[in-house]
């Protein structure tokens, strides 16, 4: 079914122990959509300035499965950057420097041939934001969305209508704790899980991921990797992956969720092994099933 | 098999967010014991002073599965003390007071009976005592430990002289960390295994737990459990339980420790839901299946 995702397009300068990426690809939809790609066509909305470098957008631009009608250009905007530097535990990163640019102006146009989407994913974003993209889609099935601390802490009334109109919510356990100031995340999870229409799943990074939904939870470890080069994007390709099993499955019942889960969380496995889409770019769906199955088995009990 | 464990027994007083035990029954040797109890028969190797108050120590006493010949009462001696206050997030807490007490003096001795027990877990103590503890067995199969911080940054020569004759080594992530100088708790855990003879635990509280054992490592969640009362000898309990399964199975091959590390977090899942041992003395073994079939089935894909 037609996955349609809203979210940055960025250019990422990012330090680590292990290197450095200097004005690489970056932005939760760029990574989302590639990695939803690994599981059927995506459809992306986003917005970048007219300063990216020719071949920058190529990770997209070369992909079959990415549709890019809904990506513009716009002339005279600057593109979004982000400078962040990881620490020797790579768990914990600073942000050197933010430039919003084109994302602080308006919001791009979901066009006329996506709004008939059936799943939809919300990038985090202002939460008003959010809900004027969903709006410009007619009649969406399951629609599902990302959010930040800084939107809890500052627009919580406007990120609680957006909740009542979402099927699911993916955050992070810190985002989890600070929304509902409950420090035990199982409880926390299960709180959010009211005010959305179906699930939320919590992020843990290297601890792994939990599921709310039909009133129970579930957990998932991470996928057990001694070699992390740059866990940028591994949040929003968990959600790429996450939502382009259930589009191509055409179901959400707990069990396809925590299936598309474990997608997920191999898929993001695969992304912090090298810098911005590297190791992404390089992956093959026969790759993410092998590693599935390694997953299952050495999770087995 | 027969299984051995030498570990403390202690007078705990804790605090926590939803109340309060005051002089309540804990210790290393006491939750492992009470979670082995519930896979087969379990030999307590410890030492109280004279002071514990009479039904003090009922819960070991009454228990027909634990053998109670390696408990020495020290006359004259007092009994090890803990006294903690858990945060209202609860994975942190604050030690108020410790009375070694016994714990300071000459170690307990290894009965004659026990002498030729397959099975042996050293809870976490002075690594030269769990050395020595270690020479009194003459022909142990598995041999566990567990140890501290303390003990990796004051002994650590001696630690690694225990090390190299351990079979398995149970310890905290962060302890992993410290022992390895690797933030990345999959390289620590790797790294440790190479250091003992056939496996490593990495236990993460709240975020579960990973094995490393024939050159790989598996990892599992912890239970999710929304009703944290107090997890002290949730660790104690979590080995317990594991090293019950490997006696009781008499194997200890990769798919046997990680299903033993399953039970483990489901009979710790348990203890936490009270205080002291008041959870799990109404606990049966019907239970404990029951949940990991539950556990089971919500981490499943």
């Amino acid at each position: 079914m037609s996955l349609l995702v809203t979210g940055s397009i960025g250019i990422d300068t990012v330090e680590a122990p292990t290197g450095k990426a200097v004005d690489a690809l970056g932005g939760s939809g760029t990574y989302f959509a590639c990695a939803a790609s690994l599981f059927g066509p995506v459809r992306l909305v986003g917005v970048v300035g007219d300063d990216c470098p020719p071949g920058f957008l190529a990770p997209l631009e070369s992909n079959p499965r990415i549709d890019l009608a809904g990506l513009e250009v716009r002339p005279g905007s600057r593109t979004f950057r982000w400078h962040g530097r990881y620490h020797d535990d790579v768990n914990q990163r600073d942000t050197l420097a933010v430039e919003l640019n084109v994302l602080a102006e308006v919001g791009p146009t979901v066009p006329e041939a996506f709004r008939d989407s059936r799943y939809v994913f919300l990038a985090n974003t202002h939460p008003a934001l959010q809900i004027e993209m969903l709006g410009q889609i007619r009649r969406p099935q399951l629609v599902v969305a990302d959010t930040m601390d800084l939107w809890i802490t500052t627009e919580r009334d406007v990120l609680m209508d957006l909740l009542g109109r979402l099927d699911g919510l993916i955050l992070n356990d810190s985002e989890a704790q600070l929304l509902t100031g409950r420090p035990n995340v199982v409880a926390a999870g299960a709180e959010i899980a009211k005010m959305v229409r179906r699930f939320v799943v919590v992020k843990k990074g290297e601890h792994g991921s939990l599921l709310f939904a039909d009133g129970r939870a579930s957990a998932l470890p991470a996928y057990p990797t001694p070699n992390v080069v740059d866990p940028t994007g591994a949040g929003d390709s968990f959600a790429g992956a996450m939502m382009g099993y259930v589009a191509s499955r055409d179901a959400a019942d707990a069990a396809t969720l925590r299936k598309a889960m474990a997608y997920g969380t191999v898929t993001a496995s695969f992304v912090l092994e090298d810098f911005s889409l590297n190791a992404l770019a390089g992956v093959s769906r026969r790759d993410i099933d092998r590693r599935l199955r390694e997953f299952r088995q050495a999770s087995s009990f």
